[in-house]
């Protein structure tokens, strides 16, 4: 790479002008001068291939124009990479550039953020790649300007999380007003989410002055569901439909994934999706939601939208929410409820 | 964001030694000085919480230690961001710094990249997140160090891509030894990949002594799938089955998303995998293949591996290719054959 750079104190030298007046000419259009010398300082500029030295100006400045990201956790969901895009998009409107530090199960959060720091970011946000409680080293809660899918556990630094409770209720009242009764939840085993999620289907069937069945209502226990080890979706499903009881006409997924093996499991038990059993989830997987047969209905999680308002937020487009700003998901209505 | 630093000069005036000694005890082991002066200076160091100054660093020496990628596509295929996770983790562990810029369709590449040079980077790499041929504007063919996932039109850059006939082959091969002899091919429209699996698919034929039915050889046209538009796997299915003549005793499919539409299909025919008919595929896509009904036989995509050897490439642990380097999938069986 050419290392031979193009310099303000050239430009002004050929020109007979001040460095200050190159500068103004280059990067400051407040500063007055006839249009005639912009445009000669511009125009010689541009055929001598200048680049301004954004490290130069950062060492002046005291940041250089980053954005440094500390990522937690493995990409199991492959749509949680949505918040580092539309986060990196949105930035890079505003003139600034994306770190991603992506952290190990066993890195230091200390040592990461201070390696981040030695490049002189002008910010520092905190992504999980899901939805965590995060407890932050005191040192640290005044460096992070804002925490993505996680909130901190003593809400001492602003945070952008996915409104799971909302999204709970909302996709339950949906196969609720569709005339399902008896609803089971297949919900992921010990997220944040799961837990605000139950809540949130409690809610809907409060509000419909219905009971849920607390049989088909498997709490957040690690044995149902992990995207490491093998599933029991399909030996619970064959349970409910075994015997000659109730059984549920709708059932509801932690996630796309479970909801595909609620096909698979269905399907061996001869049971038609939404002919006899409904089935919604939470995800909107890329790609795999709308591709299963019959398209999944699914609340879509909202990494997009939460890398947005982040991008905004640090490049001062937008406030930071005071504490936790909780961002809605969006029902997508498919064929299987 | 402090930004008062302690320097090595505050250091340097309150042991009374030199900057140079102060610089040689903290950042270069092999100057010589007492081991007491070394861990005096790391001491007061240590205390007064030093951070070396990348920035003023990256001034004196002419690049900061940061890697650029410019990263091509909209990243349709969830595992393409394993080849970024990979590379930057062994960039990291080389004490180097990944920057993503995520062109968009009409950014200019010249642009991006100089906007990169701005903060000084010591390599910049050039990611696609599909298989593609890319000309580059013959200004960057000395700039950019490494391709990955892509080659250069000219082949005058160094580039690692997946081995697509290699793979097509091995799969083919693999169907063969199962004693399929009926093999479709429902592959990917309007790729780079896509001819070269049908060389490889065609190369297995032909060692087996075999013609593959051209009839069930779809040429890839855009017609066939897209992930932006409504599938016609259904359709070509069942064309094939509906009739008395002769059908396909194996599909081999583009991808995941095609292979799950091929089991869709099938089971609507009445068809069971892999009794009736093997499936096969390609991607290995992140927590679908291994949860389809039979899970899925596929190829998995080397994006964690091209990231892995372009990361050891570009911290200097491993030479660049001459010219371009092709890595080879990897087999997964599974009960679909």
């Amino acid at each position: 790479m050419t290392r031979s750079r193009v310099s303000m104190q050239d430009i002004a030298t050929r020109l007979g002008v001040s460095v200050k007046t190159v500068s103004g000419a280059l990067h400051n259009p407040s500063i007055r001068m006839s249009d005639e010398t912009r445009h000669r300082i511009r125009a010689l500029a541009n055929e001598l291939g200048y680049v301004p030295n954004l490290v130069a100006r950062g060492m002046r400045q005291g940041t250089l124009p980053i954005v440094g990201m500390v990522a937690e956790g493995v990409i199991t969901q492959p749509f949680a990479t949505e918040i580092v895009r539309s986060f990196d998009n949105v930035l890079r409107l505003g003139g600034l550039r994306l770190i991603v530090s992506n952290l190990r199960g066993r890195d230091d959060v200390e040592a990461e953020v201070a390696e981040l720091k030695r490049l002189m970011p002008q910010r520092i946000v905190y992504a999980s790649m899901y939805h965590r409680t995060v407890t932050l080293p005191a040192s640290l809660t005044d460096t992070i300007a804002l925490m993505v899918n996680c909130r901190e556990a003593s809400d001492a630094v602003p945070a952008l999380v996915p409104a799971e409770r909302a999204a709970g209720r909302m996709v339950t009242a949906h196969l609720l007003s569709r005339g399902r009764r008896r609803i089971a939840f297949l919900n992921l085993p010990g997220l944040v989410a799961a837990s605000l999620r139950e809540s949130g289907f409690r809610d809907a069937h409060g509000e419909a002055g219905l009971q849920p069945n607390e049989t088909w209502l498997r709490p957040a226990t690690a044995e149902l569901y992990s995207d490491r080890a093998p599933s029991l979706v399909g030996s619970h499903i064959a349970d409910w439909f075994a015997g000659a009881g109730e059984r549920p006409d709708a059932i509801l997924c932690g996630n796309d994934r479970v909801a595909l093996e609620t096909y698979n499991a269905l399907r061996r038990a001869g049971l038609d999706v939404p002919g006899d059993v409904a089935v919604a989830s939470f995800d909107n997987q890329v790609e795999i939601a709308a591709r299963l047969d019959p398209p999944l209905t699914t609340m879509a999680l909202p990494h997009r939208e939460m890398g947005r308002l982040a991008g905004e937020m640090l490049s001062g487009q937008r406030a930071l929410p005071a504490t936790v700003e909780e961002v809605p998901f969006r029902l997508v209505e498919r064929a299987s409820v």
